[in-house]
Order: structure tokens, then sequence, then C-alpha cells
């Protein structure tokens, strides 16, 4: 089983680096982007023998307490088969 | 129109962060982690104006031309309404 799991800063934090990007774009040229921003993303192999719900709980748990900084950072993710 | 770009190391070049937090979890005890690789995650706001084959000829020619370097990472991307 796979799980993809998305890291991106809070709404309310600055991301300089998709600030960044976005003034990098404009002046190449696409005009029709309005904002980007930046964040993680994670791809999880996962031992075979487990089940969803214990997979879900598992790939929670790792975002939650490992992969995200809880003050500034959300996450989501999705699981695979 | 949003758009969702994941970048990802290609499955052949290595992922010394990947490793690394792999390491670590399992120190942690995260027994069922088998492989972990990092990526890379854009999130863009289009502008409204844009129809949905407009807009992905648009993300799929930023996610090639800017936020991915084609010798060692590849990218995939979702439109959402």
């Amino acid at each position: 089983m796979k799980a993809q799991v998305y890291v991106s800063l809070k709404r309310t934090v600055l991301d300089p680096q998709g600030k960044t990007i976005q003034s990098a774009l404009k002046k190449m040229g696409y005009q029709s982007v309005q904002d980007i921003r930046q964040g993680k993303y994670f791809e999880i192999a996962l031992a075979d023998g487990l089940d969803k719900a214990a997979a879900e709980k598992e790939v929670e748990r790792i975002a939650r307490e490992v992969l995200t900084n809880p003050v500034i950072e959300e996450f989501s993710f999705e699981l695979k088969s």
C-alpha cells in the first residue's frame, strides 16, 4: 500500500518561496498565474500486511508527528493500494 | 481554477532526504514504513477566464519549464475548478 502526504504552509503564513516563483513566472510572461504556494510531498511505501484502517492511522500519525510543523504547516494525505 | 503540481525525483535517482526520514522513522518505532521519498508540491491559482484546455497547457508548460529539473525530476499535475 502507498500513501501520498502533502504538507503545505497554512494560509495565514507568508510563503516567500512561492512569491519568488510567482514573480519569476510573471517576468517570464505567464500572465494567468494569480498565486502560487510551495509545499512538500512525500510518497510512503507501507508494509503489505497492513489493512486500510491501520495504514490510515499510521500515516496520519507520521504526517502529524514527523513530517509537519504544526505551528506553520498543515497536511493532507491519500492512500493508494 | 486551481492546479496542483507534484514534482518528485525520478525512480533511478537517489533520494538521501527520503532515506534520512525513513531511518528516523524506523528509529522512532514506525515499523510499517518500507520506503519514503520526498518531493515538492505546488498549488497554483490560475486566472478565472481560462478554460480547461488552456489551463492544462499553461500548467504543463510551467511545470516542465520552470518547476522541474528534467535531468533528475519528473512531474504530474491535476486541475481543480
